[in-house]
């Protein structure tokens, strides 16, 4: 493993993205966000994605230089045509444009259609906690997951992120599947030889199983991989409701419209609600550091070293990682360098 | 069992209101959210709540003939304060406040505090959709469950309700808890002499338990009971997640007062989504038909028979119960019967 300065990696990407097109902005939101996720201990989420979005690029899948559109607008309401430009860009807009409204009318809600791949959802509901707001982000994502009692592939992992500002405390930062892992995790444990614990997956026919494989067809990863089995949701009927409701809150109400369908861009759903229209901001917030107390200061079960807020791991993992750098991995770092080389930078990777 | 109509048992109801006090108004809508509880097959928020409910007007607890007060009113949001009246009416107004706001500039959000039990969430939110909105209701509860890694009970079942209106279809209705079962399940396993599935409850150590008196101290239900160990929140650190964020989200945001602690009244945040600020409405509902027929005709797993949509079994039993009638358990029977005589009702039970 090579390991990078958080600035350098950025650095790297920003060099990569204008390369293949993107403009000097665009370059900067996307590597800030794709560096960001490792530092938050993301790795899924983080370096190793740029050599897919630069393939992206070179499709025409991704649109460099596009600016999102606004197709709709009301007192509270919008949504953003991403027009396939780069996930990052168009939903840092949507983002900022739900906190304009929520602050005036207490409340907003922006829906994002034609987007490239988002990224990590947290990183926009804290957006709106550092403006002291409660965020609130859904996506939809690709089918993998198994209905409640079926074995089709018929709901994505469709995640969910909410973030809540606190005072002294990092902000509370929820960001979870509605299924019991993400689809990486399986694959992981293929790569590894390893098994997998009952409930994650169910092989083609239906049937509980503990071998990732099963959840393939071959070839395997990493190559392009097709899904034979499915995920399940979690805590069965549960999260298989959350992952419908996903659905109809980002599919089918921000809209599929055709050229959506066969770009397989996603939609996602942002709601921002302002504190300061319910409560003063300052009492809002020392509250939820006092829960984040209480919470943190209960009894452990046994086994149990700390009891964690949601979020906590991952605000660790960037202190960490920003003294102490990003570890890249041989497969990612070759990609880059392969990308480097075809773009002849002059800065060697 | 007796069995009553539906009309019957509203009669029943809104008589043993008024006699403690309720005007005509609220009496009826009390026991028409009761009574249609029952009506879903959900008779833990039914009639038998009506005992409790009269026992908490002779206590002073829930106050009848009390207008619920609006304590903030902004753009798209407003806070309501119950003033301790039965829950059903100051939800219901709450709920037509948020569609009122909603209308108008897309989405809004109403919280309530000091409310008396506001029974089943899923009534409300369906309100919503027969408005052609998306409706969100979440409420946090007392504390029963552990948070992840933890023993003590620091959260409630804090339960989530979604409503999303289809066209051809009833609406689709989530209505769950963040635990993995209420606690009423638990409840009704120890009174049977049941045993419970692992990963339900942890007993007063922490350690995993499938007897569901571990739950409780003696002496046990259907005297009060105190809980003794705590329920496991569903998917883990996910259900664990979603409580902590709806707590905040009830209690800190919507604002505890002191008035609140002492009474125990519980805290409740509304969200409802216009569908047409963001699509045609008839473009939206024939969507959530179809994504409904997709989900329906997946292939099933072994040993389902069939793939239920949220919602779909609540509304086959209101079909069955509307023609067949509601049993009334013995025990609750007799408590009505009790204050029937009480109160010197004329009409006999």
């Amino acid at each position: 493993m090579v390991t990078f300065k958080a600035e350098e990696l950025i650095r790297i990407a920003v060099e990569l993205l204008e390369a293949v097109g993107a403009s000097a902005d665009e370059s900067l939101e996307v590597a800030t966000h794709l560096v960001d996720s490792n530092l938050h201990g993301m790795d899924s989420h983080g370096i190793i994605r740029l050599p897919q979005y630069i393939s992206s690029v070179e499709r025409g899948e991704v649109k460099t230089r596009i600016r999102p559109k606004l197709i709709r607008s009301g007192g509270s309401t919008a949504i953003v045509d991403g027009r396939f430009g780069f996930g990052q860009k168009v939903c840092n807009y949507a983002m900022r444009l739900a906190i304009k409204k929520g602050r005036r009318t207490g409340i907003a809600s922006v829906g994002i259609l034609n987007s490239g791949h988002i990224g990590r959802l947290g990183y926009y509901t804290e957006m709106a906690s550092h403006q002291n707001m409660l965020g609130f982000l859904f996506a939809n994502t690709n089918l993998s997951v198994a209905p409640f009692g079926g074995r089709e592939r018929l709901l994505g992992t469709n995640p969910l992120s909410i973030s809540i500002p606190a005072r002294k405390s990092d902000p509370v930062v929820i960001d979870l599947s509605t299924s019991v892992v993400a689809e990486g995790k399986v694959r992981d444990a293929l790569v590894r030889g390893k098994s997998i614990p009952p409930g994650w997956i169910i092989d083609s026919q239906g049937r509980p199983s503990t071998n990732p494989a099963d959840l393939y067809i071959p070839p395997y990863p990493p190559k392009q991989v097709k899904l034979g089995g499915a995920l399940l949701p979690m805590g069965g009927y549960k999260g298989y409701a959350l992952s419908m409701a996903i659905e109809m809150m980002t599919g089918i109400l921000v809209g599929r419209t055709i050229e959506s369908e066969l770009h397989g861009g996603n939609c996602a759903l942002i709601i921002v609600i302002d504190v300061r229209h319910f409560s003063p901001v300052a009492d809002f917030e020392e509250n939820v550091d006092q829960f984040i107390h209480v919470i943190k200061s209960g009894a452990l079960a046994p086994d149990s070293h700390e009891i964690l807020i949601p979020g906590e791991p991952e605000f660790r993992q960037q202190k960490l990682r920003q003294e102490n750098g990003i570890e890249v991995d041989p497969q990612t770092l070759e990609e880059l360098r392969y990308y480097s080389k075809k773009y002849r930078l002059k800065n060697e990777i």
